[in-house]
């Protein structure tokens, strides 16, 4: 016999396939919704199934959206000619929060790994080559994570976007700002080595 | 302007408001369900509604039940002179979890907590003291949490629950099983050392 009414034992099983969340966490959860106001309970259900529904993906950067095209593939204020390429959704709002970027989003879906299936024609290059020449991109800045997958993805890029007169750039790796040298990896700070920037005088 | 469409932002609000989770886990939910089955988000939304419409206090326990009593309150095997006082539902569950308790529950719904305005006339204390003598209870076990608030709350039942032949009593403090001497505050050792067990000999 389970300690719990079914419904509460489905509540925490639901909670507990969400990511992130253990089963401790998922039952903690579950309670608190069943003691707060049932508002709170309700206001949650109809949040996810509002989400799932009236969203979909923008069929021009495949971001999240409301609408056919996204609120950034509308925004006539973005650079057309810059485009940013990252692998999911969220990348894309991690860059727009750092408000460096003032052109557009390519997102690929997800990056190549070959051990879970997944290879370039699972992502969405084909409709990413396919943007580069009409919307007369001058630069593709490469976003992809700094792991083994999001390296082997940008690698995949840099090869098939050889596109005359089209730059091709990668975010730079390196050390956190507020990092500290000593407790950097060795593959970190490499890459913040290579990377390094001129600050004074000329590259020759 | 925000980031993400307004339904992607109320859906990351409404789990970044469940306890346990902040903002950043609260985005990594909500893109998982925009991701995943849309099967996924119609399973916690029916989840999240069914468990708070089914469920309700047990009219004996309070403890979370489908029915008018719970399963514990129903079940003849049950032994019905020992009452285990608990704070929370979730208490009545770790409880059950050790499988060393065959008697009954009630739940207080809290512990009492000046600071926060919950006194005694808060807790279900009057209907535990209703409880005690029709269902011929023989033993209390108080098992609040061993902090601030659940010793005041022990404290206050051990003098409330002075009746003739009552047994009272409250679960131990001391080290965890799997713990190590040296890492153990001194007030948890200190209530090890007090409340040790005779394992050899008579006490005097």
């Amino acid at each position: 016999m389970s300690a719990y009414a079914d419904s509460v034992q489905d509540l925490i099983d639901a909670f507990a396939r969400l990511p992130g969340i253990g089963p401790k966490s998922a039952q903690r959860i579950a309670f608190h919704l069943l003691k707060a106001e049932p508002e709170e309970s309700r206001n949650l259900a109809s949040a996810v199934t509002a989400a799932r529904e009236r969203t979909r993906f923008c069929e021009r950067c495949f971001n999240i959206s409301e609408e056919t095209l996204c609120s950034i593939c509308v925004d006539p204020k973005r650079d057309s000619d810059l485009l940013c390429v990252v692998e999911e959704p969220r990348d894309v709002v991690a860059v727009e929060r750092t408000l460096e970027f003032r052109g557009r989003y390519h997102v690929l879906g997800g990056a190549i790994d070959h051990l879970q299936g997944v290879g370039p024609e699972q992502l969405r290059i084909k409709e990413l080559l396919a943007r580069v020449g009409p919307e007369e991109t001058r630069e593709v800045v490469i976003c992809t994570n700094p792991n083994l997958e999001g390296e082997a993805t940008a690698l995949y890029l840099n090869r098939v976007l050889d596109v005359p007169g089209l730059i091709v750039s990668q975010i730079a790796s390196g050390l956190p700002v507020g990092g500290d040298l000593e407790y950097a990896d060795e593959l970190t700070l490499g890459r913040a080595l290579t990377g390094r920037r001129l600050i004074q005088g000329e590259s020759t």
